[in-house]
C-alpha cells in the first residue's frame, strides 16, 4: 500500500463562480502515483470552494459556463441568492470585520481594506451544500469513471480573482 | 495495511428516482475482505447518481419508495422540476446532442434516436447536490454505524431504466 | 502505511440544530496518529447528523450559533421547514412507529411513548444534503486546511438533547 499526493493551482475569474474541469489532472496524477487499485481523494481546502462529480457539456452559455454547471448556478441562487449588501445575511458580523483585519494577511482577505470583499455568504453557503471532497476510484491503474463522467473543482466566490489549491491524494497498491 | 473492493449491479426502474438499500451489500464486501479496522468508501461511478447514508423506514409510498426517500424527492422537486421539455433548462445543448450521437455507443444513450433519453437535468443536479461518495468506518470488521444507519444508492434519472454500477472499497488492516 | 482512529463524544441541546467546531479534536488526533502524509476521515454515524468545512466566524446569534451556521440554518429551513406535526411530512409512518416501539432500546428513541420524538423528519433530509462524511488532507503531520478553515459536525435533530459520537480515521504514512 502507498500513497502519492499532488496539489494543482487554479485561477478564478471573479464576478460569477469559476468552474474548473479537473479531470486530465487527476488522471495524470494517478498516472504518475503508479498505483493499479485504490481510491483517490480529491479536496478543497478553501471554505468558498467545491468539489464534484459531473457530465461534461459540450456547449457554452455567454459567460464561458458548460450548460449544466449554468444551471447549477440558477438553481443555487434560487436558495442561496447573491449576497450584494451587508446586512442580506448574517454573515459577515462585525466581529469578524474586526478580526480579519487584525490578522497578519489582512490585505489578502480585505484588499485595500475593502469590505464588500467579505461578501461572500452565499459562496460559504453553497460549498457547504455541494461539499468540500468527493472520493473517485482508482482502477487498473486508472480513473474508475464511465466515459461521461468528470472532476470539477468550483469556486462560488465571486468577488474577486484569486489563486486556488486542490489535493489530490492517491492511496492503494 | 490492504484494499479489497467489489462492485455491485443495481437496475433502475426509470419514470422515478430509482433507490437501492444496499447496506446489506456494504457488510457483506466488509466481511469478505477480513479487514479490522480501516475505511469503507461506496462511489458512484455515473453522473445522476448519489451515495449517502439514511434511516432505514417501514413504511412505503405507492411508488415503493420508503417515506425518507418520497419526502427526499418532494424537497429536490420544489428546487430541481423534473425535466419534461427541451427549453426548461439550458441542458441539454444543441452541440451535446451532436456528440454524444457521434459517440459508438450514442444508442446507449439515445436509444432509437429519441432526444427524451437526455432530459435529465435535473438528475444532474441532484447528484450533484447529494453527491457520488460516501465514506464510512470499518469498525472490527463490521461496518461502523449505528442500528438505524443504512446506506442508499439512488439514481435520480428518470428517463428509462438502466443497469447501474456501485463502487465498494475497503482500505484498512 | 497505517491507521490511526478514535471517536470523539458530542452533547446536542435539542431545540435548534447543534453545530460543533470539532477542528481542535481533529487536530489533536493527527497528531497522536504520528501519520505524516495521507487522509483523514470524518464521519458522522448518526442519519440526522453532518460533516462539514466551513469558515470560522466570530460573532455569534443569541441561539449561540456562529453568523454562517445561522445562515445555513435559515437556507435549509426555506427548502426543508422544521416538522412541528405529523401529517407535514410521510416521514414517520404508521409501521415506522410500530416498529421503533418494538425495539428493545425503544426508550432511546421514543422517550416516555412520546410519538413527538420521531418528528425530526427535517433533520434527516438536512443530514443528507449536506453529506455524513468529508476528507480531509494530512500534510507534513498536519490537517492540510487554510487558516479559515474549519471542521464543523451537526446534528440538525432538534427534538431533545442527545449524547453523540464522531468517528475520525487518519490513513497515510
Amino acid at each position: 500500500m502507498k500513497i502519492y499526493k499532488e496539489q494543482i493551482y487554479l485561477t478564478s475569474h471573479g464576478g460569477t463562480p469559476s468552474f474548473f474541469n479537473i479531470t486530465p489532472s487527476v488522471k495524470e496524477i494517478i498516472k504518475k502515483s503508479e498505483i493499479q487499485n485504490g481510491i483517490c481523494a480529491v479536496i478543497s481546502p478553501h471554505t468558498t470552494c467545491s468539489v464534484f462529480f459531473e457530465e461534461f457539456v459540450h456547449d457554452y452559455t455567454e459567460d464561458g459556463d458548460e450548460y449544466l454547471q449554468a444551471d447549477l448556478n440558477n438553481v443555487l441562487k434560487k436558495i442561496i441568492p447573491d449576497q450584494v449588501e451587508e446586512g442580506q445575511y448574517n454573515y459577515p458580523g462585525e466581529k469578524h470585520y474586526e478580526a480579519v483585519l487584525s490578522w497578519p494577511d489582512a490585505e489578502d482577505y480585505l484588499p485595500n481594506g475593502d469590505r464588500s470583499a467579505l461578501l461572500n455568504c452565499d459562496a460559504h453557503l453553497k460549498a457547504t451544500l455541494i461539499g468540500s471532497s468527493e472520493i473517485f476510484e482508482v482502477d487498473n491503474g486508472k480513473l474508475g469513471v464511465g466515459p461521461t463522467g468528470y472532476i470539477y473543482f468550483v469556486d462560488f466566490d465571486r468577488t474577486r480573482s484569486r489563486i486556488r489549491k486542490c489535493k489530490i491524494i492517491v492511496l492503494g497498491e
